[in-house]
């Protein structure tokens, strides 16, 4: 019986609220926090089962968060806030002596660069203060990780080749929207592309790497090797691994559209002024574009994510898949969301309920690889996210 | 010699005042007043052969405008500020008796709109007050109108199809820019087609006809017919003619970026709220692309504008084509700004000389073609933009 304390209110802090109220004996209080709190009014209403309590807080603001927690006492604190807020968040938890956790690591405003350096800088005094930070616990990173973790658990003594593939096989409708906060996503896509190969990263321009892969009741879909932050951590903890890349599906359309606000400097983190003001043409773009939150009613198919793993096992190649995928239009019916919110949302709890349940402890920073993946793998599907797996596959990657 | 008060410092304002500036026999003073009076300061500085002062005025603001023709005592306004400020500086000229011209019709800022009917309003008031307006001196409309009339007295009895046809065969080396006003140049190209035919309008989708048109010392260049309000007055003036349409030339890339600046939002002219300051989308986009004066250095290639006729003379079918081409890096090298800025504040300045030397008078509203074309014919090609000729053309459109 523990409390919980979840920061953001998208589509993401959605998920996780209503599936953390969805499991009361071990999110015994639930408090949402945001910016708006008439957001959190809203996602309490509609998906609480009269269990969420709300508040507002600026998540930018350490002192601030440090009161809302001192007010709340909560156990963990689940940061589904911006990834810019992610260091005043640890901050505050340092503070205060409560665990943290998140579903993506956090990347300064003024340039587009995503890796763990920041975070990972906390260890010590993490340690030090006997508490743990949980980084990246939703789909990916989160769930192909812990993929990761259980393949090399249970199926390799030694992986070699791995491909983390996402496809979003879903229709949306719209002749242009980003699945999750669309400054994030902009950012991520239009840096250049990173891939691991034998002992050190291979830059390529972005979508320079095209494959069209088949995806499990979806079929073929372009996919372009683009860098993502799981990379990172695990080719530190799986030292073994010669190659591993991050494959997502972009359709023509949206490739097209991206190129377009790239060239008429929309997708600019620079300030222009305007009218006196000094405006970032990215966030103002945020502005404009459909809210991801909002796609839901009409979203339909699939996503399918899932981890390619080829190495050893007793001396032999072993080839192994493991995946999810998930209905665009399940995730509405259940909370109000679509499938790219549900999907991290989901192991956000989850992951949640692995540390406030024992089956992840420990003090100092994780990645989610490091944890024992077996207690996670077991409950995952019967929160709505099962898993599938297939060996001896030709993986084509 | 006659004082003229130029308003607005864009492209435009930059060589009507250079323009004004080398005929001193004409235009004996030179004002040259807008917003920001820092442009003004540059363009006097650049192009102004010491001959033209400067001034702050808001165009939008009556009394200000007012006080500025008061104090500097013109005979003529030339207005090249934007067309949204167009009633406003009527009504000052109304109130102060000067005369007044244009290169553009009034829109209003909230609609897409394009009609004459707003400035036709004028007519009884500027008529009592014993002043003159004349509107659409650019271009086109300006050069095409008067395009018009010329083949109307000299090659016609009767004209029954008038296609205009404008290319823009350069290349400046942008992913994307617009050749004016980015705001002005969207709202425009991305409303309704619209062409006269048997007495009435008929309405398209944006670019729904196309043709892929012969422009000299071109080539083929795909055109499409959308509405450009000379149309509107030479319907009135030319009753003869059946069918009247505009052609522009766009490249497929253009046309991508458009459809994807309308997708995502960014042509919206409502306003969207951000950080709580009310932000009109198409309005920020033009901040943050290149600005249309600054593209002249590396813009090679040449427009080409002209008018293609059928009809009837002394009985027999008649076809008649007349053109300018104009180089971008010749008005570069003589004004510092593009073709486009070029060809548009030439025939201001010239229309400016008709109207001050007496060529061109009367009292009301007129539109450029209800004046004899002759004296104007005879001395554009000396400012820059000779025209051509050809009789007995197959005329494709």
């Amino acid at each position: 019986m523990s409390k919980v304390l979840i920061i953001g209110a998208g589509g993401v802090g959605r998920v996780v609220a209503s599936k953390c109220a969805d499991n009361p004996d071990v999110f015994s209080e639930i408090l949402l926090a945001s910016r708006t709190k008439s957001k959190c009014d809203v996602i309490a209403k509609e998906v609480g089962k009269g269990r969420i309590q709300t508040a507002q807080v600026d998540a930018d603001n350490v002192p601030e968060v440090v009161a809302l927690i001192n007010s709340f006492n909560p156990e963990l604190v689940i940061n589904v806030a911006l990834p810019y807020q992610d260091l005043p968040i640890m901050d505050a938890c340092l503070e205060t002596g409560v665990n943290y956790m998140d579903t993506a690591n956090y990347e300064p405003k003024d340039e587009a660069k995503f890796e763990y350096s920041w975070q990972w800088a906390y260890q010590e005094r993490f340690k030090e203060k006997g508490i743990m930070a949980v980084l990246g616990c939703g789909f990916d990173p989160g769930v192909t990780s812990i993929y990761t973790a259980y393949a090399a658990k249970h199926h390799f003594d030694e992986i070699h080749y791995l491909d983390i593939v996402d496809c979003n096989g879903g229709d949306h409708g719209k002749a242009f929207a980003t699945n999750f906060n669309p400054e994030i996503n902009i950012r991520e896509i239009t840096q250049n592309g990173r891939y691991w190969k034998d002992g050190k990263w291979v830059e390529t321009k972005p979508f320079e790497i095209k494959k069209a892969l088949n995806y499990p009741n979806i079929g073929a879909r372009n996919s372009y090797v683009l860098y993502h932050e799981e990379l990172e951590s695990l080719v530190k903890n799986f030292p073994t691994i010669k190659q591993a890349r991050f494959w997502m599906t972009f359709g023509d359309e949206y490739l097209t559209h991206l190129r377009v606000i790239q060239n008429i400097g929309m997708s600019r983190i620079d300030p222009v002024k305007y009218k006196g003001v000094d405006i970032i043409p990215l966030e103002f773009l945020k502005a404009v574009l459909p809210n991801p939150g909002d796609l839901g009613e009409n979203y339909t198919g699939e996503t399918s994510i899932g981890c390619r793993i080829k190495g050893l096992k007793d001396g032999k190649e072993q080839t192994y898949y493991v995946w999810n995928n998930a209905s665009h239009q399940v995730a509405y019916q259940e909370t109000g969301t679509q499938g790219v919110s549900y999907t991290t949302g989901v192991p956000a709890m989850l992951g949640a309920k692995m540390v406030l349940t024992g089956k992840w402890s420990g003090t100092g920073v994780f990645n989610v690889e490091e944890f024992d993946p077996d207690p996670f793998m077991a409950e995952i599907g019967k929160h709505g996210l099962p898993w599938n797996e297939e060996f001896n596959l030709d993986l084509e990657v």
